[in-house]
């Protein structure tokens, strides 16, 4: 970790009485607000309102959460410890539907919980270490993502990135930030444009706050200019998160990054997803079954704290679309760097399974 | 004019003592607010402010802005009345760099300075008149736009528009609009997306406010959204307005209009330009000759009561830019459809000069 690291989500505590400390993203970048929870039902709560985000990041805090839960019940016994976990763990994976990162962490923390437990407290303590174990491989993840990433940019360029996939977005560092990050503590030359991500503003609010306490040129723009800028010869690649990827490499990720990968396209950009193994959800074999959440209209129709639209209008407000993976020049990965992008070399860098 | 008709903008009064009242439209959909305009500076800045915008709104404001303007030194005599107005349209010009009918209204104005006046009062009247007539003729020009554009509206079809090209942006009914209205008053079902268009929301607070009026369907959605309405089927087409057309075709629109331009390409979908004869200038030869308004950052930062981005960021917030005419199905305007675009085709339908 560096100085720069960001406390996104942490545990503060002992398994029997600590608690789950999160910066709630809801707030930046006008005022800086950590949340404690110390109920499940705030973690849920917490991820459903995006307080927390981004694909990794819940995943973490889901684990942490799943944690709580677990010991709703007390830890006299460990089927006790087992019950309230399993309900929490079906009441955290309702809270949102696209991001893989989170039913993959939840898997992790069941798996955790059916193995042989001296007894309830021993059981929970089993369950936080789990969960620790998610916290500390997202952040090996993400730095692993920035070293492969880094190599990717050449000195100089202006790289377009969409939303927040930074450390906010991980557990510490981020995925397509961190090759930003990486690239930039090489001494690599580059500035960033950062798409505001309408309708909650993650790149107005998260990535240009997150780029210029680390000293990165950043110039932000609304996302509808991010076609000009290219034209302009302002940018010259454009990476991205993800929050879930299937078999063939479809991507899923916040709404906006599809036009954004045409875009690239049209202008003859190389557009980059950056993301853990953990966002990849191989049972499915491509785009069209991942789950796109669609979210309240008010979020598009009094986003500003007024409202700046009709009453009663009707609202189109998918928070996810699906890139498909013949606009992804390349998956950067802890693992390396999956190019071309299909099912094939996505077994080949990651493994079969 | 119908009973749906908006007094955008319209004089009260006589030339010596009327003034020009107009809809802030800064203040739609939320509060319905006339603004009335008793001085020359108060059409700039309203002008400026956007509280009147849209290509066509802007030469007619500007007109009776120039009326206003003639008559601040009083009426003794023709050439203190040209003197002033002579003032008057220099300053106006400097409004707002884009539109072009800002330009083409105030040549028209200074023409008609220039005819021979028997006396001060008859000169401002001659002024008058002349911007009533540049008001009438948009009047008409946009009824016009719309009977030749409803012939390419199929029924059931799903329309993209961006930014505001309706009854607000024109004198009245519009353009890219107009041959929605025109359409669907023929009966043909349709049903309108509306781009939100950051940073000022022109789509969400203007173009959802005037099909709601009319009882026209409306889906609103972010401008990041298009790409993905466009992937599911929902739209067969799009619909803009123009704020400067050159002679080759090349629009200057709202920005994002480019990107929508190639999103619509990608997805095999035909993009409509709607606009007067007023809004070519053809003294330029394609759309690298436009000047395009910077404008502050705040509108990006602070758009709406509250800020939502980090103090200080760079921004970059250009108001409009330029879609090459290869990108353009075709051009609507009141002589007829311009289609395939390109300097031959549009003297075609409009006449060499």
């Amino acid at each position: 970790m560096t100085n720069d690291s960001i406390a996104t989500v942490r545990w503060v505590g002992d398994a029997l009485s600590g608690f789950l400390r999160l910066i709630d993203q809801t707030r930046l970048p006008t005022e800086s607000v950590e949340l404690d929870c110390r109920e499940l039902s705030a973690v849920w709560e917490a991820i459903r309102s995006l307080r927390v985000r981004g694909a990794p990041a819940i995943g973490v805090a889901a684990a942490y959460g799943a944690v709580l839960g677990a010991r709703s019940e007390g830890w006299l016994d460990v089927a006790a410890v087992r019950r309230a976990l399993g309900a929490a763990t079906e009441y955290l994976r309702t809270s949102r539907p696209t991001a893989v990162n989170l039913f993959w962490a939840l898997d992790r923390m069941d798996a955790a919980a059916a193995e042989a437990h001296r007894d309830g407290a021993s059981a929970l303590e089993r369950l936080l270490e789990e969960a620790r174990r998610i916290d500390e491989e997202d952040r090996a993840m993400c730095r692993a993502i920035g070293r492969h990433g880094a190599a990717l940019v050449a000195p100089g360029q202006g790289i377009l990135t969409h939303c927040n996939a930074g450390g906010l977005a991980t557990a510490d560092y981020g995925t397509a930030l961190a090759v930003i990050f990486a690239a930039f503590e090489q001494g690599t030359p580059l500035h960033v444009f950062a798409d505001e991500t309408r309708p909650l503003l993650q790149g107005a609010r998260l990535t240009a706050w997150e780029l210029k306490r680390r000293g990165i040129p950043v110039t932000l723009i609304c996302d509808n200019m991010a076609a000009q800028v290219m034209k302009e010869g302002k940018v010259q690649m454009v990476i991205v998160g993800a929050d879930r990827i299937a078999a063939n490499g479809d991507t899923a990720n916040k709404i906006g990054t599809y036009g954004v990968a045409l875009l690239a396209r049209a202008h003859g950009l190389p557009f980059y997803v950056a993301a853990p193994s953990s966002t990849f959800d191989r049972a499915i074999p491509d785009g069209a079954a991942i789950p796109i959440e669609q979210r309240d209209p008010r979020e598009v129709t009094h986003g500003f704290g007024r409202q700046t639209a009709p009453e009663g209008v009707d609202v189109y407000n998918p928070a996810f679309d699906v890139t498909p993976a013949e606009l992804i020049a390349g998956i950067i990965t802890e693992k390396g760097v999956i190019r071309p992008v299909n099912a094939q070399t996505i077994s080949e860098v990651l493994g079969s399974r």
